[in-house]
Parts: structure tokens; C-alpha cells; sequence
């Protein structure tokens, strides 16, 4: 009896732990449709085309830009990242849920062109537990660390702008969690077909 | 981390299920406050005071009422029937969600007072269902069954008015879902003592 899916955007800090709780759930329900971005960096070893990110030229991903493709998009030190919006859409007209893992100004520019979406702000319980999170990780300098640290500091900030907000101590619980969002948005009375309901009672 | 809990309200046409699923929720929701509703109406067999409802004379009631000590109350058939608030405030206050188990009315008066409200509206996949469920529970004659499933039948336009709707296609998926709801809405950035977790990012 469902019309459409859901636009659940996940965002949060760098280091928050948005991508491990993305494959959890995409271990865990099997329905769910997740966004693929595009991006002109070059492919690194094991990534595919289509499946991790959609490899473009500059050429082609500034069309999209200029052709109103991208549900949003930003040029991190000289490479495109964005989000196409057509398979998105796709997925959202079968009634399919869709899964976007973006950084907190990439989800404020989803929202901005698809105000129905479903932000979660997910964060871990403490700046020195985020720390923890992004040493183990093992990818980033010191002093990228440190910047990472001062940004997550005023991303708070933005956590009374977004819909739903995960403390991620535990992935385990946290994933859950955003579980339990994805199935209550489900239950929502816009994406229900009233008609059909109503007609069920005649 | 939490400031204090939800107010969440299930409600439905007679048959829905509410009572079914609240019970299942009170073995698998430890923390979960549920209210409990004042009545002038007599104690049947088993029926315990403070338990199952808070037996009150007509006079207390009354007072009740003048007081402004019930968030919804109505008068069925010549006995009243009720919500305390003050209870239900302490328990909210203390951080523990409260389950009103409530007519279709009844809700909506309970928003009015408490806006804050989660308001879940359960129904039976069609009015055959509801009509199965009605006539098993044995305690309706027919001519009672047929006025519910009129009552049903208007209610249900009542849904968009509602945060949630749940079809009670099978208990089991149905309690799953409320409970889904119930997980989701303690993500609520309202909620969060947003405070300490700032203070836990310096």
C-alpha cells in the first residue's frame, strides 16, 4: 500500500562512522537502495564503476552540474563528488527506500531540493571517542585529525536542523537504531495510498 | 543524554489491536511507562485499582474534570472514563516514554493538550480483517460489530491527521513497527540534552 519510498540521508562528521553503519545495513535489509556517487578522481584499486562510485571526466560531470543532474555536489582540492539524481529517483518511485551517505553540507543541499528527505546526524557520544575512531581508521595525519576534530566541533552545532540524531558508541546499537528510523518513516501516512486503504473498507 | 521521554499514543477503531500490541510492548519494552486510565465504572472480576484502571467515585471524577487533572476524558454510556496527566508528567520528567492506549477522539484531544505528542494510528488491513478480529474476540453482538465497522470506516479518514499509521496485518510485524516508532522518535534532536553533548566536544 506504499506510493513511494524514502530519501533517508545519513550525515554526520568525519570519523563518525556513517560508512560501517551504511554496509551493516545494507547487510541487514535487503530492500534498500543505496546511492552511488559520481566523482572525476580516478578509480583506486578494487573500486568499479557503477558500484562504488560512478567514475567521470570533468567534461561530463560539468554537464550534469549545468544539466540540473546532481541532487548536490562540491569540488573537494580540484575533484567533482556529487549525487546523481536520476537512479535516485528511480529507486524512490518503486517504492524502494534510498540509503545517502553524505558530509553535513552535502545533506543541507539535499534537503534544500528534496524537502521531504529524512536527515540522521549521526555522531559518536564524545570528541575524544571521534578521536579514537579517527586514529583507528589509521588514513589520516595528525593534523588532519586535529582539523577533522575542530569541524566536527561546529557541525554539532547543526544537530537541531536535522530530523534524527545517532549517538554512535556502539555500532551495533547505533545501527539499529537507524534501523528503527528507515522503518518508522515507513509508517508515515504520506507514503501511504489512502485510496487504496479506503477502498479495502467498502 | 536524553531531557525527557515521549508521550506516544496508539490508537485505532475498536478491534484494531491496541490492546494486543501494548501487551506485547510491556514484555518487550522494560523501560516504557504505561498509563493508566480513571474510571467511574465498577471493577470487574481480577480487575485491580492502580492497575488496570484508578476506580473512582462519580464526585472524585468530577473534581477530576474542574481541576483540569485529565489530559482527555469522556462520558461512555453514563460512566466516565479518563486520563490522569500528573502521573504521566512524572513518569515523561523522568526520561521514560509513556504508551496511552486511546480511542480515535481521545487522541486527538490528547494532542491538543500535549502537542508534543506521537500519535500512531493502528488498523487492520481491511474491513474484513477488522470484522474477523471483532467477532473473534466474542464480546460484541452483531448489531455492536456492525456500528464499529461503520465507526471504523469514518475513522480511517482520520489517518493523515496521524504521525504513524500501522496496518495490523499480523501482531507480530505490527508490535515491531510501534516499536520501530518508538525507537525512532527517542532520536529526536528535541530530546537530546544537546548541552552536554557540546560540553563533551571541548
Amino acid at each position: 500500500m506504499r506510493k513511494k519510498g524514502n530519501l533517508i540521508v545519513i550525515s554526520g562528521p568525519s570519523g563518525s562512522g556513517k560508512g560501517t553503519i551504511c554496509r551493516a545495513l545494507f547487510q541487514e535489509v535487503p530492500d534498500l537502495h543505496f546511492s552511488v556517487s559520481a566523482t572525476t578522481r580516478k578509480p583506486r584499486h578494487g573500486e568499479k564503476d557503477g558500484v562504488h562510485y560512478f567514475f567521470l571526466t570533468k567534461p561530463a560531470f560539468e554537464n550534469m552540474i549545468t544539466g540540473d543532474e546532481l541532487l548536490e555536489w562540491a569540488d573537494v582540492y580540484g575533484n567533482y563528488y556529487g549525487t546523481p539524481t536520476e537512479p535516485l529517483m528511480k529507486a524512490l518511485e518503486t517504492g524502494r527506500d534510498v540509503m545517502l551517505e553524505i558530509d553535513v553540507q552535502g545533506a543541507f543541499q539535499v534537503r534544500n531540493k528534496y524537502p521531504g528527505c529524512v536527515l540522521i546526524f549521526l555522531i559518536p557520544p564524545s570528541r575524544a571517542a571521534l578521536e579514537h575512531r579517527l586514529r583507528n581508521r589509521g588514513t589520516d595525519s595528525d593534523d588532519d585529525i586535529e582539523q577533522r576534530l575542530r569541524w566536527a566541533e561546529k557541525e554539532i552545532g547543526e544537530v537541531v536542523n536535522y530530523d534524527y540524531v545517532v549517538i554512535n558508541g556502539e555500532v551495533e546499537k547505533a545501527t539499529r537504531d537507524v534501523y528503527a528510523v528507515i522503518k518508522a518513516e515507513r509508517c508515515r501516512p504520506a507514503l501511504l495510498d489512502i485510496e487504496s486503504l479506503l477502498h479495502k473498507y467498502r
